[in-house]
């Protein structure tokens, strides 16, 4: 028997990873991952990217690196930042993470001790939830309603509690609820925020991700004591499997993650900084973006009206107008949890919504993601989550 | 000011650091790194295996993965464990890591809580002190000779101290001196852990960078209580850049560190997982080793003969049979750090000895990497040196 550390005896098998390794068959129509389509990865121009880095590069592209990231990666970073999210930085405001999993891990890991509080919306993130556990915090969820954060909610609770030491927040098409944040109402987080010694993780994986609405400023953007850290990915404009995020922030933060992040990896795969780098100076990322854009939202599309159609009435969800979720609230009678082996019996599968409140709770809820099916998949799936629903309802 | 964690408060701006920052300028003749010698990266292979990925499996080599790791680079994995470190072991038993940095890190958290023991080589790998300090364990630094870890001392600690969680020893052309444990050596230090209720983490990312001595049965195939985690590294024998390592343990161990990797980055790069898979499918990597050997054999030679030419004969260094580093022992008068403007005065760079300390002191060493320079660098740099070194005697 080996000995571990506290925080790794709670690393326990769970009931809900049993289930979800079960939706990974081939047979489930599965919307339970957050995958992206690979139909859309850009494989042929990623040959040319490669044979490019070889050519010019040779055999720097595969040396040892720096922590901070490819300053010709943090470039490009740099301008997607200010086209698309209205963040002036530039390279050494910005590093490189393997994943912006590992940002969301760092950050918990400098910022937060023991049974110091991090507040975030309810529901949250999972893999954030997850990130964070090792630093054994305590949790807040803050009222959330369609529009995102309460503010006066997250103003009374920091009123009162001095040990909140960040707030996780995803302003744009959330996870797991594909909720957007309105103008206003980041304004009025800002204001909240700006009154108190806290941090606050912007984390945007789907920004860039959006259907039939304009661009918002994100909270960085709107920034002015350097409270706001920004999290960029690639993982859904680009390819998830090269493990490429970003993270944006104050100087002094900045030099305490770099630290920490060369304890954790020395830095991140130096080739595929570069396969990054070279595919946006080689090719149109913008052109490939809208590819996806519209892609996902014939098939979000196809998700809400195949749920209007085969879903019980008493079931809702949400529309989302960007990233890759909706999430379905059921009737307080029923647990999604418990539908489970009823879906996987059909072959079909989501994420129940309880594991996404880090306090438990909400069982009537699930999280369904429509980028990774075709759309006849897409239909033939909800129509057996209908039976399910409808089924469970009649009892 | 943005509030840290106690430990982020630790991570402050270090003159060691900004010493070694200093190295990094093209001018200097720089001993002070660990790289491999980027004229060995097998790049035009790479442009082949490359599209090999792309053709034979698309989209999937980028979509993401497991937290495990890519089945087929496992088993070439459990292939090279066989034939090079005497140890049975399948995929199941392998977990691919972002660097075996990432494998210091992980394991420190899941074995170690504040203010338990590691115990290690004096001196020992920095990088691993620095991976291990997030959980601000104690380190007690084993009695080490030229064999290794001293037996009876390691034993003589362990019965009177049990707060030891974990051993990390570096058996073979250990960084930083060079040494290399006889087979009686870790035999006896077998005996004396399978006394007692602790990990031993072996790492060996040199094991196979070897000149003139035949493979010894690594501790890992000693095992028969499943107590030693053996790490290996691609960064040696392939390209750093990728970050690719691997960690193999009990099953037990496998669960917690698999559960604390998806925390960390949900998983290594697809893409650079599959890269060296199908290089070791598609090329000879024990012939692309074999080169390696010779050049670095030519450089260790190359180095040791200056340093008998230009050092003082007040000055020792140790003759390595393996791996890329010697380590050079001052008089006690003499301190490396202090001695180190000097050297940059002239262009030329080593890591002084102290920092692989855990608990400090030993100013008189210093590490020589001569795996990254070429031969003419070489022995101008030791020359360089010898000056330093002559001057600061005759004071």
């Amino acid at each position: 028997m080996t000995k571990f550390s506290d925080f790794a005896n709670t690393l326990q098998a769970s009931d809900i990873a049993e289930l979800l390794a079960l939706t990974e068959k081939p047979e489930v129509i599965s919307f339970a991952g957050g995958l992206p389509a690979p139909e859309l990865f850009p494989i042929e121009e990623m040959k040319q990217v490669d044979q490019a880095i070889y050519e010019k590069e040779g055999r720097q592209a595969v040396q040892y690196g720096t922590t901070e990231g490819d300053v010709p990666l943090r470039e490009e970073i740099a301008k997607r930042m200010k086209k698309s999210f209205f963040v002036d930085c530039e390279p050494k405001d910005i590093v490189v993470t393997t994943g912006s999993q590992q940002a969301l891990f760092i950050l918990s890991q400098i910022l937060v001790n023991k049974d110091e509080t991090i507040a975030m919306e309810s529901p949250s993130y999972m893999g954030a939830i997850m990130a964070f556990d090792p630093v054994r915090p305590k949790y807040i969820e803050v009222p959330t309603d369609d529009k995102g954060i309460v503010p006066e909610e997250l103003d009374a609770i920091l009123a009162k509690d001095d040990s909140v030491r960040m707030i996780y927040v995803i302003p744009e098409f959330q996870n797991p609820t594909g909720i957007t944040w309105p103008v206003e109402r980041r304004k009025a987080f800002m204001d909240v925020i700006n009154k108190y010694d806290v941090v606050v993780v912007e984390d945007d994986p789907y920004g860039e991700i959006r259907y039939d609405i304009e661009k918002l400023p994100s909270l960085k953007s709107m920034d002015t004591q350097g409270k706001v850290v920004f999290l960029g990915s690639f993982s859904k404009i680009f390819m998830p499997g090269l493990r490429l995020g970003w993270t944006i922030a104050n100087p002094e933060i900045i030099d305490k993650f770099v630290k920490f992040k060369q304890a954790v990896d020395l830095g991140t795969s130096t080739f595929g900084q570069r396969q990054a780098a070279y595919y946006c100076q080689m090719f149109d990322m913008d052109a490939h973006i809208k590819e996806i854009n519209a892609l996902y939202a014939k098939r979000r599309d196809l998700m809400c009206e195949s749920m209007k159609k085969y879903f019980p009435k008493e079931c809702t969800f949400t529309y989302p107008q960007g990233g890759l979720f909706t999430w379905v609230t059921l009737p307080k009678e029923l647990d999604a949890k418990e539908l489970m082996p009823k879906c996987l019996e059909k072959d079909v599968a989501y994420v129940p919504g309880g594991i996404f409140y880090p306090n438990g709770g909400n069982g009537n809820h699930f999280r369904l993601n429509y980028s990774n099916m075709p759309e006849d998949r897409i239909v033939e799936g909800i129509k057996r989550l209908g039976e399910v629903l409808t089924e469970a309802l009649a009892k």
